[in-house]
């Protein structure tokens, strides 16, 4: 990105949005002073005391306070960034200058939080001639308390069709001399009240998916040097669909999701990571299988596929109706197409000192091979997959790896947990490999 | 949305395309004055009696005459509003000046019909600057005529990928003092004339499902406060297809859609209506199967699942080539994932009117519950589903109830039968809730 | 298209990148040479000597040398256009003026490659500013060579999210007075890179399907008038896989892929012509299986769908788990759902000549026929498909054949391998329909 960014982060994983005032407790600060606790893997990389929604209206002014409180007290041991959410609205000038008093009052140096303040999330945004109101509060707050212009960042909550087309235009509004819109940080889709302005609707009532969304605010990021987060996930207890969720993300260059939950912050924090070991996948049915891997053989256990030698050196492979009777050669090669390799931090590793020493010594392309036995309904068969390697190749899959390095660069507090989960060497390797 | 429409409706359902003359018949007017006779259900939102596409070339002048005749004659008695299609063309100055002519002739004072029409569809446009074009032959007809400026909505039809970007630039465009793109109302997807614009080809010669054209016809028109409309559903026999496509359709906040038929209208006014009764759906090898209610219980009759107890306590659920041994609260945990709930209107009405009260009485958040019996292979499993609604959710919830406010203000000749498929009790609570 | 285009041809099937100079060969140029050799279906319409990917960064000079060599030596002779790939990037000034020498040099008269030199592929582009200082080199290459001022046609690699932006921006900037981007040619998506920009990942390393480009693309191309080509597909052995994702790009307006190697181009340059015999597909349990033609008859095969009459008259069909039991008009309804007909194209040439005959007769809409008799468990059912035809259905239908007349003016090469493949006297018809 030739992008001017004042951030240092190149990927957030984990946006945590924790409620500012409990209405009805004692201590109305309790679950922000609980949040400010978390560390480690439990500990998001952007971690938002929200004074938003999570917030009742009449609570928001003791929301500010307990900000102010927390934040004062607790930031300077937090390891992520801390990114308020203030209230906004792009059709309600009243929400408008609510923002910019809660945001000039966190900021205020006299109450001892701004140090720990990284910036201000803003919600609700509409076009870009929006964005730049907020962006000018920003710029009069730092005049009115002494710090650097353009040194709080702004992110954004994408809920509306008309947010949704300015991050096309942000790219050519940024840099403009009478705006700092600089100070971006996250575009973060927020889906419950996208649907809602939208005016979609679902029988169950669920959100849509909307891909095409998301597909325009990871371009609007990486147009303009950004990072880009996905909403909600509300369904708490659904494991699989948050990872599920997460993985289709990845696929579309949004590399963090929003957490609900410190259960989440940990499955957000560490679904971009590469797994600790490779596995393989059998294409059955249309479907991607995992395969189990047992005694260093992956065997596929499910009853959709099967396989058997017909006694004469030949092979009977029946799936979703098929019959395909294949000799030696045929089998391995309908194999190969059906299977597909996970590899592990240890082989993009391996694979990009492989490659970085091919390099150097004046190879632009090698192959990487990987192998396995298959053992389908206790039938053995060996495949082995060949992928050329040049630089693109090298390149495209040094993205976990960045994010791994910038995680480990900003997160010293997940160092230990790293080793844990991969051990000393391959994290001491994957820090030094591509630089 | 604070851009300022000069139309009254939020939403529209159907947008009913009827032939303006047919060649080779006694009365060329026939079907218009047939279409124009219809009431309730069978009555669309919209009615668009067609000079364009649905007329032959040398029948046009007839067209606008038949058009004149039957809107002055059944005009004031017809329900929807009428917005005839004239014809015009990005790439053609003669089709634009016939389409000015005929809009001309159409709203001529002397002709008796334009006191009931409520505007005209522009179809084949281009970039924004050929929507400015339309706009001002609007702008003058409406001073020839001594109508109020902008009174005369403008509906386009998007059927070129430069239509589709300038759907991107309306908002910004509107309200500049030199157009009167306030007039804009309905977004309207061509897919027929896209799909030749775009020389896209399907094998079978069946349209493309063009997900993308859809989100940015919805956003344009959400961004812009107008309505997006999808474009014709050419197999009239298959109704479940058009089902669908408008179920997918309101996932992506297009709630309106293209009628060929009085039978198509009759399904695309009601599609977007909550149902009358609940229903539960089970997921079954990724596809949702809906629940036979029978005495209460919802009930499975389907083979890709099957459930039986193990005599000692414990279920053993089968699920595509899957076997669950699991205990009762596994089994419960596994049936919850699987299950979804389809609220009826009264349900939706219930949880607004519930969660009103529970704000009047200062609470933020309340459980929402919808607990079944269900029954597989009979066995019978209880089931209760927790949703916790606060401001958020019942907004989103609202849209249907919006909607069915909108229709039920606006098309008094429904309420009749809308009282008959709810009840007269439902349907009083479904228009004063959330006001 | 109303937009001005300085190139002849309305379709691109294949883009074919060949290495520019492969390192350690005693002929760096050899493979250079023998893509120039090819012919007929083997020999791309876009044939692009890479002087970026594929060579290497110290034999580029050579790279330049080679081209200028033998495209003066085959370019006479060669039947496709010639475009080659020279280096740029958005973001580093040394990269874009390297860029600038290479074109500078290839297209110097006295090397004698110019005249068969049809434009550049300029990779690695940025925004639309970006866009326009290649064009500004190809402006001043061509005063200082000569040649006619646009006369070089510019084709782009998009592989960043601000171009794919830039593919928004195109139809406004073009035939603005200070650049000459009416030269654009080919809007190419570039995966690999664009993958990399994005940040995406997926788990096993494999390429996003990025749909959301892949229309943007097609739509750039479309509002500018220029022509969509998608980028390369790895998996060289999977020619099912490259079959699949040539219909999907199909279906979204991109006619053009890119083509690694020449059995690629061959699938390439066959796969957007119609079929030579027409098929029909039955949808079993979701999924199109075509059916087997044995002696006129219609023929499935498969398991997953059953057909039985129950010697009553009556059918018993099992699909999916599903029982149905039909009357003979009921059975033939479900089957007309359930089937649909691939035209060949003869099929397609016969019924344009169809409705072309009759719009001469004054008729504006016919109905086209297709029969088959299906045969499922050796059960015979007679199934009958009509389709009305109106003005709109025949422009539609005609994108296959534009297509072919397009190939067949532009590749006599391709000529006898055409009348092979359809017999003479159908490729005279097609040449002449709809003219």
């Amino acid at each position: 990105m030739s992008v001017k960014r004042h951030y240092d982060r190149e990927f957030v994983r984990t946006f945590f949005t924790s409620p500012t005032a409990v209405d009805g407790e004692d201590d109305s600060a309790k679950m922000l002073r609980s949040a400010g606790q978390l560390r480690g893997l439990q500990a998001p990389d952007v971690w938002v005391p929200d004074n938003e929604d999570a917030t009742a209206p009449n609570m928001r002014e003791e929301g500010v306070e307990n900000i102010i409180e927390v934040v004062a007290e607790q930031g300077a041991a937090f390891p992520g960034e801390i990114h308020p959410r203030v209230v906004w609205h792009r059709e309600s000038p009243a929400t408008r200058y609510q923002g910019f008093q809660q945001m000039l009052e966190i900021t205020d140096p006299e109450n001892g939080a701004v140090e720990h303040i990284d910036g201000f999330v803003i919600p609700e945004v509409g076009d870009i001639d929006d964005w730049k109101k907020a962006d000018e509060f920003f710029t009069i707050i730092e005049h009115e308390h002494g710090l650097e212009e353009g040194s709080l960042s702004m992110s954004v909550i994408v809920e509306s069709g008309e947010a949704e087309l300015a991050m096309g235009d942000l790219r050519e509004e940024m840099g403009k001399p009478s705006n700092n819109l600089e100070r971006m940080f996250l575009l973060v889709d927020g889906e419950v009240d996208y649907t809602k302005d939208m005016r979609a609707m679902t029988p169950t009532g669920e959100l849509p998916p909307w891909p095409e969304l998301r597909h325009n605010t990871s371009r609007g990021a990486s147009a303009a040097g950004l990072i880009a987060v996905d909403g909600p996930y509300d369904d708490i207890r659904d494991v699989e669909g948050y990872r599920e969720r997460m993985k289709d993300n990845r696929a579309k260059g949004m590399t963090g999701i929003w957490s609900l939950t410190p259960g989440q912050v940990v499955e957000a924090n560490t679904a971009p990571l590469p797994p600790k070991t490779g596995s393989w996948l059998l294409d059955v049915g249309g479907q991607e299988v995992e395969l189990d891997a047992q005694d260093g053989k992956q065997v596929y256990d499910g009853d959709d596929l099967s396989l058997e030698t017909d006694g004469e050196g030949g092979y009977v492979l029946q799936a979703g109706g098929d019959r395909l009777e294949l000799d030696e050669d045929e089998l391995t090669e309908e194999l190969l197409d059906r299977t597909a390799y996970i590899p592990s931090m240890t082989d993009i590793v391996d694979s990009m000192e492989e490659f970085e020493a091919a390099k150097e010594a004046g190879k632009g392309a090698i192959a990487m091979t990987q192998a396995a036995t298959l053992v389908i309904d206790g039938v053995e068969v060996e495949v082995s997959k060949d992928r050329m390697w040049d630089e693109a190749t090298y390149q495209a899959a040094q993205t976990p790896i960045t994010l791994f390095q910038d995680v480990y660069e900003h997160r010293p507090d997940q160092h230990e947990e790293l080793a844990e989960m991969y051990g000393t060497d391959i994290v001491e390797r994957a820090t030094a490999v591509g630089n």
